[in-house]
C-alpha cells in the first residue's frame, strides 16, 4: 500500500507540472540538463580543463547520478517500462548516463577517440529539453505536412549542385582550388545556400559568370522552401482558429473572437 | 496663471506635431539625436579625434545641454513625473545626458575602460528615434504575437548548433580550427545562419559532408521564421482590411467575407 | 503634309510594338542598349582595352550616334518635348549620349577621374531597358505600397547595427580589426544581412557570443521584409483577379475564371 | 505473337511501378543512376583514381551496358520511337551512354580536354532521377506560373549589380581588388545575394557605405522572389483544397467559401 502511494506521488511529481513538487522537479531537471551540456562544452576548452578538472568531474558525476535516479524511477513507476526504454526519450535518457559509467572501465589507457566519442554522446542530453516545449510539436507538424515537397526541393538543390560542381571542376580545375568533383559540389552547396565561406572561389572569368548564375539561382530558389513552409503555417494558423461549426448553416472557419456565425448570424455555442 | 499657460504651451510644443512650434521642436530634436549619434561614432575614429577634438567636445556639450533642458521640461510639464522617469523613454532620456556629466568627475586620470564605456552609453541616444516612428509599434505587435514560436525556433536552432558543433569538434579537431566545442558551436551558428565568415571551415571530407547538410538545413529552416512572421503580418493585414463597423455594437475588424457582425449577430451593410 | 505623315509614321515605329517596323526598331534599340553597356564594361578590362581600343571607340560612336538620332526624333515627334526632356526617360536618354560628346572637349590632358566618371555615366543606359518591361511596374507598385513599413524596417536594422557595432568596438577593440565604431557598424551590417565577408570577425569569446546573437537575429528578422512584401504581393494577386462585382449582391473577389457569382449564383457580366 | 507478349511484358515492367518486376526494375535503375554519378565524382579524386582505376572502369562499363540495354528496349517497345529520341528523357538517356563509347575511339592520345569533357557529360545521368519524382512537376508548375515575374526580378538584380558594380570600380579602383567593371559586377552579385565570399571587399570608407546599402538592399529584396513564389504556392494550395465537384457540370477547384458553382451557377452541396 505504502509502495503504491509512493509510486502515485512520484508519478504526480514527474509527469504533472501543476503541483508544487512537480514544478520543483521540472526546474531541477532543466537546470541539470543545461549544466550537463555546459560541462561537456567547457570540458573541451583546454584552458578550462587544465584549471578546473576536479570541479568538472564532480559536477559531471552529480548530474549523472541525478539522471540515473530519474531514469530508474521512471522505469519503476511507468506501467510499461519496455515501451519507455525503446522510445525516443528512453533512448535519450539512457544515452545521457551510460558514457560516464563506461569511462570508468577505460581508466587504464583508453584511446583518445573513444573517450571523446563518449563525452560527445552526453551532448544529446539537450534533446531532453524537447519535453518542455509544446509549441515545438506544432512546428514539427507543419514541417511533416510539407515533408515530401521539402525532400523534392533538397534533391533539386543537390542535382543543381552536382551538375554545376562538375562544370566548375572542368572550368576552374585543380589549380584554382577545385581539386575534384566532390570538392566542387561542396563549393556549389556553399554558394547555392549563400553561405560563401570563401575557402574556395572562382578565379577565371567563365567561372565567375557561372558562379554568378548559381548565386542568383540560390538567391531565388530560397523562395521555394519559404513558400512551402509559409503556406503550411498559414494554413495551420487559419485552421487552428476555427474548430467551431455553425449549428445552423455548418459554416466553418470562424475567427477566435467570433460570437455569431459570420454567414447566417446565428449565435455560436462555445460549450465544449 | 502665467505658469499654467506656459506649461500648456510647452505641452503643445513637445507632444503635438501639428502646430508650427511643435514641428520646429520635432525637427530640432531629430537633428540633435542624429548629430549626437554621429559624434559618438566619429569620436571613435582616431584620425578624426586627433584633428577635430575641440569641435567634437563643443558639439557634444551643446547636444547634451539641449537634451538636459528637454528632460527637465518633460518632468515639469508631465502630470506624473515618476511614471515618466521609470518608463522606457525616461530611462533613454536620462542615459542620453548622464555620461557627459559623469565624465567631468573623472577629469583626473580615469581608466580607459570607464571613458570608453561612458562614450558607448551615449550611442543609446539612437533609441530616442523610436518616438518618431508609429509604424514600428505595429511591427513589434506582429513580432510579439509570434514571440512564443520564435523562441521555440531559436531554441531549435541552438540545439542543432550544439549537436553539430560537438560532432564537428570530434571530426575536425583542434588541428583544423575547431579548437573546442564552444568554438565549433559558434562555427555551426555562422554556417546555419548562412553568414559564413570563412574564419573557420571544414578541411576533412566527412566534415565537408556534414557542413553541407548543415548548410542545406540552414537554407531550408529559414523558411520557418519567414512563414511564422509572414503569416502573422498577412493575418494582421487581412484583419485591418475590414473598415466596416457594426451599426449596432460598433465592433470593428470583421473578416472581408463576413455578412453578419461576429459580436452581436446583426447584418452588416456593404452599401458603400 | 509630307512632314505630318513622316511624323505619324515615326510615332508608330517608336511607340507601337505591333507593326513590323515597330518590332525592328525595338529589337535594334535593345541590341544597341546591351552593346553599349557591354562596351563600357569591357572598356574597363585592361587587357581588352589595350588589344581592341579602336574597335571599342568605333562601336561606342556608332551607338552614341544611334542614341542621338533616337533622342532628337523623340523630341521632334512628341507633342510636349519639354515634359519628355524633364521626365525620367528623357534624363536617361540625355545622359546616355552626353558623356561621349563631352569627352571630345577634354581631348588635351583631362584628369583620369573625369574621364572615368563620364564613362561610368554611360552605364545608366541600362535603365533604358525599363521601357521594355511591363511587369516591372507592378512589382514597383507592390514595393511602393509597403514603402513605409520597409523604411521602418531599415531604420530598425540600422539601429541594431549601430548599437551592436558600438558594443563590439568596446569588446573587441582596434586590436581585433574593429578599429572604430563606423567600421564596427559596417561589420554589424555585413553580419546582420548574412553576407559575412570575413574581412573582420570577432576573436574574443564574448565577441563571438554577441556575434552569434546578431546572426540569429539577422537570420530571424529577414522574415519581416519577406512577410511585408509577400503579404503585399499576395494581396495584389488576389485583388488583380477580381475587378468584377456581382450586379445582384455586390460581392467582390471572384476568381478570374468564375462565370457566376460565388455568393448568390447570378451570372457575372464580362462586357467591359 | 510471342514478340507482342514480350513487348507488353517489358512495357509493364518499365512503365508501371505496381508489379513486382516493375519495382525491381525501378530499384535497379535507381541504384545504377546513383552508382554511375558517384563513379564520375570519385573518378575525379586523384587518390581514388590511382588506387581503384580498374574497379572504376569495370563499374563504369557495367552501368553503361545496363543503360544501353534500357535505351534500346525503350526504343523497341515505345509506339513512336522518334518522339522519344527527341524528347527530354530520350536526350538524357542517350547522353548517359554515348560518352563511354566515344572514349573508345580516342584510345590513342586524346587531348586532356576531350577526356575531361566526356567524363563530365556523364554527370548528366543524374537527370534520369527526374523520372522518379512526381512532386517535382507540381513545383515546376508553380515556378512556371511566376516565370515572367522572376525574369523581371533577375533583370532588376542585374541592373542594380551593373550600376553599383560600375560605381564601386570608380570608388575603390584596381588597387583594392576591383580591377575592372565585370569583376566589380561579380562582387556586387556576390554581395547582393548575401553569399559574401570575401575574395573582394571594399577598403575605402565610401566603398563600405555603398556596400552597406547594397547589402541591406539585397537583404530586403530577397523578399520579392519569396513573396512571388510563396503567393503562387499558397494560391495553388488554396485552389487544390476544394475537393467539391459541381453536381451539374463537374467543375472542380471551387474556392473554400464558394456557395455556388463558379461555372454554371448551381448551388454546391457541402453535406460531406
Amino acid at each position: 500500500m505504502d509502495k503504491q502511494k509512493l509510486k502515485r506521488k512520484l508519478h504526480e511529481i514527474i509527469f504533472e507540472a501543476e503541483t508544487f513538487y512537480g514544478k520543483v522537479f521540472d526546474i531541477t531537471l532543466l537546470i541539470a540538463i543545461i549544466t550537463s551540456v555546459l560541462i561537456v562544452m567547457l570540458d573541451s576548452v583546454l584552458e578550462i580543463r587544465k584549471e578546473f578538472k576536479e570541479i568538472l568531474i564532480i559536477i559531471e558525476w552529480i548530474v549523472t547520478i541525478l539522471f540515473t535516479i530519474e531514469f530508474f524511477i521512471r522505469i519503476w513507476i511507468i506501467k510499461s517500462p519496455k515501451n519507455y526504454i525503446f522510445s525516443f526519450f528512453g533512448f535519450i535518457d539512457l544515452i545521457s548516463i551510460l558514457p560516464t559509467y563506461i569511462q570508468l572501465f577505460y581508466i587504464g589507457t583508453p584511446s583518445l577517440l573513444i573517450i571523446r566519442s563518449l563525452r560527445l554522446l552526453r551532448i544529446f542530453r539537450i534533446l531532453k529539453l524537447v519535453r518542455f516545449i509544446d509549441e515545438a510539436m506544432r512546428l514539427i507538424e507543419s514541417l511533416k505536412a510539407s515533408f515530401k515537397k521539402i525532400v523534392v526541393f533538397i534533391l533539386g538543390v543537390l542535382t543543381i549542385a552536382v551538375i554545376i560542381g562538375a562544370l566548375m571542376y572542368q572550368i576552374e580545375g585543380p589549380e584554382n582550388g577545385f581539386t575534384n568533383i566532390p570538392k566542387s559540389v561542396y563549393w556549389a552547396i556553399v554558394t547555392l545556400t549563400t553561405v560563401g565561406y570563401g575557402d574556395i572561389y572562382p578565379h577565371t572569368v567563365l567561372g565567375q559568370i557561372i558562379a554568378s548564375i548559381l548565386m542568383i539561382l540560390g538567391y531565388g530558389i530560397i523562395a521555394v522552401p519559404t513558400g512551402i513552409v509559409g503556406a503550411e503555417i498559414i494554413k495551420a494558423d487559419f485552421k487552428s482558429v476555427s474548430t467551431i461549426t455553425c449549428p445552423s448553416c455548418s459554416t466553418e472557419g470562424h475567427e477566435k473572437a467570433a460570437l455569431y456565425c459570420k454567414k447566417c448570424g446565428l449565435k455560436l455555442s462555445y460549450d465544449s
